[in-house]
């Protein structure tokens, strides 16, 4: 039996889910940045990243997660800032952050060398074999930094998420179909709400545990018909079977009404995409060659979709 | 009711956790650097550290976690190090590692600056005021590497944590009284069998999700019994409630007759355990004084224990 999302997400949000303390904060730099981007003719996207955290007690010692090292958010966030859109990041605490993704293989020290047998006072260099391309890197690192184009914002729990989710899209709502949403996080289906969490650490002398989770409401609903009607929303759906993985992105699109969803299969999801919209489907595929030369399939999920949000943006 | 924990590990341990193919090379590995400390008349420290990945799904999308940085374990290497044990640092992938440990909360890039516009072959040399006391700490990484006296293991879901740990048990068992396990990691105390676990991703669109998680065996026992039974052996207990901590760390060392149980409350771990052996019960606290000077507490747990184990091995 198929159970349908929520209807809405404004009733209950915050009874459900505990409100961050900062969202306000981080509300007025959203807004601020989306303003002053917008006001400069500029186009605003907002990248999600990495999974949610889902506590199973209210002081958390466990929690349900769910597999992302926030890759594919990171190295998109790069190819948006190279093509000219400002960038605000809304990633998982700790989890893969642009241009730093391309060193977190490595342990720092390992990249480090120190020039004199002074432990105070000496120099120390990076070793250029370790952290290859680093002075590249850097330099762009510090472009981006100085440019004001990249605005992090992290969350750590489901609930963190939803309201800055929230609050980001009501943000954006200033600029119209400027505004591109890039769902990529990878958000829990289900939790358990606060009233049915127990307080403290689940014993495990009480014996075998069971765990029931509701389902987490669908936030791309209000985001399409409420917070941002005028966006771009594009959503990523991630299947470990490719044989239901087609007919799942179109029935997201026929329940969202939203512009493209991102399809991709756990196995292959780095070389292999496809582009699904209501009239269309776009198959994106890293070649031998481009694996060999290191290029990435963000860089051609990125360009298909800049075109696309122009496309939109002048059809209305 | 409370349920007593399966008594025998060696049985079924294989069939229910899946052996992670490399099991026979960490085990190889982990024997010889036990035999050569051991017989160069070195201590030789276990440290599990970091919190063990339960799976939902085989071709795993979502998991249970717990909460645990591998902070404790990290930095208690550095100590046991410091105090002339050879470790084996048993820990989750990608948590903190020891001295590296220092600089997690760091961006990298924010730490290095680039010494000319040439972005290649131009110098990038460390920013010492965004990472204090770099020089020293890596000055230590690298006498530590030279040494040979830690042996990195890593860990990402609860089977190879378990499977490892056995192996690990097994390779010290023949350095007799001269080995310690120091079982830090946070082990889930929940999993699902492989036979009840679903191959794919779980829908959503099924409803609501119950979860049934079956007992993880205690490996405590068959450790201490069976496996390394000449061992000193010291776990963690970390509670959230603080009134029933000292009574769980006492029924602890009641069932498994182990040394010593390290208890700790979740809000005031950093700065208050308490060191629970049969007979006796030592708190060690950091004062306001410690606390500005950067003491860590891993650091009186680690003297409190190496005393430990000098008495221990002296009495047998």
């Amino acid at each position: 039996m198929a159970h349908s999302a929520p209807s809405s997400v404004d009733v209950g949000l915050s009874e459900e889910f505990a409100v961050p303390a900062h969202v306000e904060e981080v509300r007025r730099l959203m807004t601020e940045f989306a303003e002053q981007h917008g006001s400069a003719g500029r186009r605003v996207v907002l990248i999600t990243s990495g999974g949610t955290k889902v506590p199973l007690e209210s002081r958390t010692v466990r929690f349900l997660d769910n597999f992302s090292s926030g890759r594919r958010g990171a190295s998109s966030a790069e190819y948006f800032l190279d093509s000219g859109y400002a960038v605000i990041f809304l990633h998982r605490h700790r989890s893969l952050y642009p241009y730093s993704r391309l060193y977190t293989g490595v342990n720092v020290l390992d990249g480090l060398i120190l020039q004199s047998d002074k432990e105070e006072g000496g120099q120390v260099v990076v070793d250029q074999k370790a952290l290859p391309n680093i002075g590249t890197v850097l330099k762009r690192y510090h472009e981006v930094k100085a440019s004001g184009l990249l605005l992090p914002v992290e969350f750590n729990t489901l609930s963190e998420y939803l309201h800055l989710l929230k609050a980001a899209a009501q943000a954006l709502s200033s600029i119209g179909s400027k505004a591109m949403f890039y769902l990529a996080a990878a958000v829990s289906d289900f939790y358990i709400p606060a009233s049915e969490m127990p307080e403290h650490k689940i014993q495990s002398s009480n014996g075998p545990l069971q765990i029931s989770m509701k389902m987490v409401p669908k936030m791309l609903s209000p985001l399409v018909k409420d917070w941002a009607p005028q966006a771009f929303v594009i959503s990523f759906k991630l299947e470990t079977d490719p044989s239901i993985l087609l007919e799942r992105a179109r029935r997201a699109l026929d329940t969202y009404r939203h512009q493209a969803v991102v399809a991709n299969v756990l196995d292959t999801r780095r070389g292999y995409v496809v582009v699904v919209t209501k009239d269309t489907q776009h198959e994106l595929v890293l070649t031998d060659e481009e694996v060999q030369k290191d290029v990435e399939i963000e860089d051609k999920i990125v360009s298909n979709l800049t075109v696309a949000h122009s496309q939109f943006m002048s059809q209305i």
